[in-house]
């Protein structure tokens, strides 16, 4: 059976980009403003400092028209120098990155390689910097979306900070709006994100958070920069603009989502979050499903083990797409055709995960599983029912 | 629990008005173009002979910015006279406005009322036209929105044609689009439908097709009309026009979505309407409530009777409304706070349905109904499961 394109309804359900508020949205179809004009520099004021209560530093964040990866990019260029030695924890695909990025500018990257699904042991990373007193930087994800797995980035940070002078560097990129990350309190140095995440609006947008010992080694970086020297942008800040054009348009619907954050405060929003994905897990084992990442689940993202009597894995994916327009991840790299992933961060609530995961029952059985029918979701709608908060 | 304000997304399951599709929605975020342009006047005309294909009828469709309760009064004053003797079928809230209407222009209305929940009999309207043979009109509802059945349409209309040359006055405000009614092939005089349903789009239009015999008796209705006179549509159609300021941008997205049905075909829209509305009703049956009509089901909207362990039976609605911002509509006058209402008309998917139940399941739980969660939507599931198409 086909959609009805008259029927057709898109739900995305992938780790980003993730959907959009209708009022957003309606934002989004406004004219941008000019950005050197008064009424945008107001705007940008405002986003700054809301940005500062949602990474809950005091130090300035920075914007960047860019993906997330831009400003991973940015965070290296702006910390380190060519031959500097870093410490990458590696349990995915954008452990990964931080690898590829930091190659890419000559830094000396030792990856601690952690198994997909697992999180860092704490212990690895003290071996680690015990064996390497001249580590500069240890960089991870907060969240590893490639897996559904969180590292425990305040064990991380405190091991660093007793034991190293090493700086902080958090891709929290799935993790901000998402889990309690208080930057100042944990004492993490670089902290990142995207706007496509848990902030619901569309992809263009990178942030980026620094300590003030981060900024304090920024002027020792000798690796050649431009659009991401922030140098450029904190001098534009002095006249409270950017270096470049920002993305205007993106930033005007973004004051609106931060100032919704500042209304309703961060403790709810991790509160929902995490039942969310636990409903979700829970839906999912109920349907005899097992979940990829063995323990310390991310909150953004669950991994599903596609099921042995699927053998073609990847149709989960294209059979959802096809039969329903729903828009889920699959598995990547070792994981393609093995693993499905369900994304809970940003604009979703109960009756989303609910209805995902009707869309999941009836997908499995169609492609030969033995689900019975209801099971996952009435699983799940029993623990929304007790969970109330 | 309240929703939080950062999630909350509201989600409309009234039997009108009904979701918007995005892209319909971007076609009304529009300028509007001029209605005494080329452009206009060419969607117009495209918009007039999609509604043809609609309506399955040869004779010429009228628009008028009105609800529908306006193209209501429109067939009223264009085909009857002060003192005409009407015969309506009254088995709920739209049934009683046909009366409202007819007395309000001076018509001699009587009533052939049927029990709220039960499709009228054929052989009760039969018996009705033989008591009397000045009746010029039987005017009924093909879907009954407040009791969610269907009067028989086909039936009726072939028993007035055999018996009687009343003219088939059709409110199909909630039918149109949803089930098969084929004005010309079943002799129906005056079809009468609104925007805001299974047309997915906002309220503001709504439509009349007249059959050959109906436009012969409209010059000698003798109510004083003005904005309802189709002689001025009529006058002004022949350049294209309307007589008064059309509602442009509704019609501008309308032409869309006719576009799309005319591209599908009517015949799977009617298959996709009674495939959501089985499961429904299947959904329900399994939580073990009754439905509120007897049989002769609606598939536009299906009226559930709140079970007994629920004495206020209001708070289905507002709970839904207060805790997942979900708008279902509730029983109307004696079925107050005894049914509630839930529709499938429109731009609905299974997925939609299911998720629906699933709220539906937690509310009724919540308000101490003996619900086992998870048994409605499986056997909804299951039903979708086993009817593909």
């Amino acid at each position: 059976m086909k959609i009805h394109p008259l029927f057709e309804k898109r739900r995305i359900f992938a780790p980003g980009p993730t959907p959009v508020p209708e009022e957003i949205l309606s934002e989004l179809g406004r004219s941008p403003l000019h950005h050197r004009t008064k009424a945008f520099i107001t705007i940008l004021e405002r986003v700054k400092k809301n940005l500062q209560f949602l990474f809950q530093t005091k130090q300035p964040a920075y914007l960047f028209a860019a993906s997330g990866t831009g400003a991973m990019e940015a965070t290296v260029v702006n910390l380190f120098s060519p031959g500097d030695e870093v410490l990458v924890i590696d349990g995915g695909k954008f452990g990964e990155r931080w690898v590829s990025i930091g190659q890419a500018f000559g830094l000396k990257v030792q990856s601690l390689k952690v198994e997909w699904g697992k999180a860092v042991e704490p212990s690895a990373v003290l071996k680690a910097l015990q064996a390497n007193r001249a580590f500069r930087g240890v960089l991870f994800q907060a969240s590893e979306t490639s897996t559904a797995v969180v590292h425990p980035t305040r064990e991380i940070a405190d091991i660093v900070r007793k034991n190293h002078d090493a700086l902080v560097v958090v891709d929290a990129i799935t993790a901000l709006g998402v889990e309690d990350l208080p930057m100042d309190a944990w004492g993490l140095d670089a902290v990142i994100s995207g706007s496509q995440k848990a902030l619901m609006l569309p992809p263009g947008l990178a942030f980026l958070a620094l300590s003030e010992r981060a900024q304090k080694k920024r002027s020792q970086s000798g690796i050649p920069a431009f659009y991401y020297d922030l140098k450029h942008e904190d001098e534009a800040a002095h006249d409270g603009e950017t270096a470049w054009t920002p993305a205007v348009g993106l930033i005007q619907a973004l004051d609106l989502v931060l100032q919704r954050f500042v209304t309703t405060g961060l403790a709810p929003v991790f509160q929902h979050h995490a039942r969310l994905a636990e409903g979700t897990r829970r839906g999912i084992r109920a349907m005899g499903l097992e979940l990829a990442a063995q323990g310390a689940y991310s909150n953004a993202v669950t991994a599903v083990k596609v099921p042995s009597s699927i053998p073609e894995g990847s149709k989960v994916v294209s059979y959802l797409r096809d039969r329903f327009a729903i828009t889920v991840a699959g598995g990547q790299d070792s994981w393609k055709g093995k693993v499905f992933r369900l994304a809970h961060l940003g604009y979703f609530d109960e009756i989303d995960m609910l209805s995902l995961l009707s869309a999941v029952e009836l997908t499995l059985k169609k492609l030969g599983a033995p689900i019975e029918l209801g099971r996952g979701v009435g699983a799940a709608t029993q623990y929304f029912a007790e969970n109330e908060f």
